[in-house]
């Protein structure tokens, strides 16, 4: 939320700190990042593969010279201050804890307060990345690209090695 | 490198900060964390599919417990004590700037101060996600998943929306 109207950005730079908490590493030109200082909240919403053009274009031009508020249905949650994407089938709203500074990037780490997910892409309860198709961006050919097959088991396919 | 051997673990929670600096947040209680405090270096070797098993074996098994110097051909570049996994096709070796302090966890963030990777993986001088093959982690299934196919080009394909 920025000079009170809703406005997405494309981020590259994410990270998951631990368990609960996220960090997004953004220029500080960017328009948003006065509006997650001020609100100290901020909403991360996953794109699907079918999302591709509007996710491109949120990274191509400002919200200091275009009003992106109207590229998506928003809807909000407990924190009131940060607009989510209907269109996006994962929300998760932040409280800002933290700002990591680094010479030309404000890096925000924000606590997922609660989150959000269409019925349709949980798998016995749980969100299924398989249903989800989010985008991956990959910087080294500028291009997105999109998760595969399943391969194994996390804590399980290694146990073979423990002999 | 800890108490004067090499040690590699499997870490989720990862993130990109800025161009140049990743983040690696490790549970506090591993013992990795020491070694990385001691030298203030550490390495990042990028596992492909094909070595799902050694990887998965890593967050297994603690170095307190098992030498897992033994699992891997090691190399050394210019920091000198961040050895790192010549089977991986894109290593990064990483100098401390800071360690993010969490309940649980110690959030490592490093500057990548040079990077390696085997010149199969090139395509047209750049690393090409497509041949590396990275593993993906999804904590929701606890599975390894595969990238797919690329999509479509970054700041190109949202301009058909700029109209």
């Amino acid at each position: 939320m920025v000079n009170g109207k809703p406005n997405f950005v494309t981020v590259a730079h994410v990270g998951i700190m631990e368990m609960t908490s996220i960090s997004l590493g953004m220029n500080k030109s960017h328009y948003t990042n006065q509006g997650i200082k001020e609100n100290k909240t901020f909403s991360v919403n996953l794109p699907s593969v079918s999302m591709v053009r509007e996710t491109d274009y949120c990274g191509l031009v400002s919200g200091k010279n275009e009003d992106k508020s109207v590229l998506f249905t928003t809807f909000y949650g407990v924190l009131k201050t940060a607009p989510m994407i209907e269109q996006c089938c994962v929300n998760m709203e932040c409280e800002l804890v933290k700002v990591v500074d680094f010479p030309s990037h404000d890096v925000f780490v924000g606590r997922i307060v609660e989150a959000y997910c269409d019925e349709q892409v949980l798998s016995g309860g749980a969100v299924d990345v398989g249903k989800v198709q989010p985008l991956l961006f990959v910087m080294n050919d500028r291009s997105y690209w999109r998760v595969g097959a399943r391969v194994a088991g996390a804590w399980d396919v290694g146990r073979e090695l423990m002999q």
